[in-house]
């Protein structure tokens, strides 16, 4: 199991024991949330835009929308820090200071680069919907030359990366243990719903059985 | 209804038919989705953290982790970026480039501060909880002036702003509607779980009526 090395952009300050620098959480967490915020800087200010994300080896991708403008000015790429996260409980305590949440999180910095090559734009964007809705790719109608050159993905190759995730109960005062206040985890979860067909769907089209196996968050 | 007046950082360049820069749409998104991403600049390189965010008027406000060490150095406040999203269903189209996701998204520009003093934070500190729990704030153990003390909370005026929503089925091109192809929306909420009580909750202790007002994403 090898680690990102950690330099003072990228290494967690507060409550470390909380930290992970392994490819293999860092991949997994990637793997597991599915949505991203991509934050760059135009002009020294910050900019932060939401985004479907999906990863191959030590390259993450995502649907270019605002970055794009930037990253086709600046062909030699942007540098770009890319946070995926999910709230996955309230954590309350028997006071309001020890209440937390429960979270998994990653951090991952390196340098963006629009997709360049029709061929690995096809192979990107399939990539793309095989990992939303696994299985789905191959039913649709072939994507078309105007449509790949309209597409734009855009990937980088992770070179730092840390992650954050707690989990659990909260760790209270131990002599507040002794007091008449309820304290507990509120779990919140990502739910896929029931599938809804579109209003013109040509009759006795079925809905795949495939789109059960959707999952993210 | 007043507006948000759009610059070139805030105006929505892609499918403008989506944007929306009132201040209703804009506080009710904050309002509703509670989880937010803070993009800020450190040497020239984005960061960007993920936080749970409140609102008061045309103030937002988080619980300062990352940010706070830069903002206790620049007492002046420092230039964020904070987006909210929520990723509301995957649209499926016939095709793969029509294809697309619903999802409500506000993104706000300001300048990033500290509360300062100890009645503020703990105010502060009281509106964070009360958001996300209501009525649970005078139930704890009060907090005290080494807590407030330890807490970090941070409040951006919000100078600029723009949201973005998606709803409703995919625009396939004309003749794919005659397609044997499966369309349609596959729905993603967050979901507030069943409380899981401590386990060392004092006997006796009742689970508070009030957990099942808890309401975002």
């Amino acid at each position: 199991m090898t680690d990102f090395t950690p330099t003072e952009r990228s290494r967690v300050k507060r409550l470390h024991k909380r930290a992970h620098y392994d490819h293999d959480t860092v991949h997994r967490l990637i793997d597991e949330i599915g949505t991203g915020s991509v934050g760059y800087v135009i002009d020294g200010h910050p900019h932060v835009t939401p985004t479907l994300v999906w990863r191959e080896g030590d390259k993450v991708y995502w649907h270019g929308s605002s970055a794009s403008r930037m990253l086709r000015q600046v062909k030699t790429g942007i540098p770009v820090s890319l946070n995926v996260f999910h709230l996955d409980g309230l954590v309350l305590a028997r006071s309001g200071f020890h209440s937390s949440v429960n979270y998994r999180s990653a951090t991952l910095f390196g340098t963006a680069e629009v997709v360049e090559g029709s061929d690995e734009q096809e192979a990107s964007l399939k990539a793309f919907l095989e990992r939303f809705v696994p299985g789905h790719w191959d039913t649709l109608r072939p994507v078309n030359s105007q449509e790949i050159k309209a597409t734009t993905i855009v990937a980088m190759t992770i070179e730092e990366a840390s992650a954050k995730i707690r989990t659990g109960h909260c760790e209270d005062d131990e002599e507040d243990y002794e007091l008449d206040i309820w304290a507990g985890i509120i779990p919140v979860h990502t739910v896929i719903g029931e599938p809804e067909d579109d209003p013109r769907l040509k009759a006795g089209v079925a809905r795949p059985d495939h789109l059960k196996t959707i999952k993210f968050g």
